[in-house]
């Protein structure tokens, strides 16, 4: 099927083994299944709500784990890395599970986008990951000579997505990925 | 909390028993866990991919249960009612679980949007509920003289909502919801 409204390449797959760090590292493999990435820090039906869901539910209050999968582009790493002149950005220090490479604009795709992947993995975008300072100590260790006071506002809208599992499945690289748009508010916004 | 995008007033809560029928029957309070309406034919975290899916999955692949809990209101009802001139217009026909009021377009809330209820329950919204044909089997058996044939066309876009189940707990008439449409990504559409 080439119906898709665009298509990306899986460049790398990685996972978050230790629940005390972010970093992530690249690995053959992802098992998903429903309650995302098997053996990831972010795997669960459900998890803790955090700050970011402040303003809806009491800080810890028990919500479906919709941030199971996180996702970055080539594109994106590429523009932060240049914004704050480093000599390179790497996905594990960003804590992602897959990076994809193909969409200049990966963190604009909207809440409901599925992503498709060749094996039948079916992620849904469940919204941009807003930035947070963690990813900061991790890019000092190896760039103790920059300044890195500008990574949440460059990374603002650009760092990658976090998506939910819709069908499980495995994930690895060189797989190819078809993205749709939601379709029926599409159809709306214009017929009404 | 009134720092909400609108808010709305619960009417009646239904449960559909009967997986061979789209009927619902009003009832005292939902139970709601994170599979959904607790003996409803909709209940379940997964699900088996029907023809809204066919684009993207083969019919009966198991997917994840995006349609748990289904939205009308009282606004739209009666939109519709006036459209094919009926002398009411039952959320139970149309095998919703929740009838409120107070939005005049609860169909175009994006995916993504959040309803909060009094009691803690937290509900996503995962689009427009697509109008199909089955209502007017129920509709004619009340209305055999009426045409009932501009049902689709006129449900279009006013059929209500699908949501799934973010933070479980009981719903009962009478309850306040308020509504959060998706923040960041409206953010970004402004600021890029």
């Amino acid at each position: 099927m080439s119906d898709s409204d665009g298509e990306l390449e899986v460049v790398t797959v990685l996972a978050a083994p230790d629940p005390d760090s972010i970093v992530s590292r690249p690995v053959a493999v992802l098992e998903i299944d429903l309650g995302g990435v098997v053996g990831d820090r972010h795997y669960g039906l459900q998890r803790p709500s955090d700050s970011r869901q402040a303003r809806y539910y009491p800080r810890g209050t028990s919500i479906r784990n919709r941030r199971q999968v996180s996702l970055v582009s080539v594109e994106e790493l590429e523009f932060v890395r240049a914004a704050l002149d480093l000599p390179d950005l790497r996905p594990d220090e960003l804590g992602a599970n897959v990076l994809v490479r193909g969409l200049e604009d990966l963190s604009a795709l909207p809440i409901g986008a599925r992503l498709l992947f060749d094996n039948g993995l079916g992620l849904v975008c469940e919204g941009v990951n807003q930035p947070c300072r963690l990813p900061v100590e991790a890019l000092k260790a190896r760039h103790p000579d920059r300044s890195l006071s500008g990574f949440v506002k460059y990374a603002f809208g650009r760092r990658g997505i976090v998506a939910s599992v819709e069908r499980p499945a495995r994930l690895q690289s060189g797989d190819h990925v078809r993205v749709f748009l939601p379709e029926l508010h599409a159809t709306l916004a214009e017929g009404r």
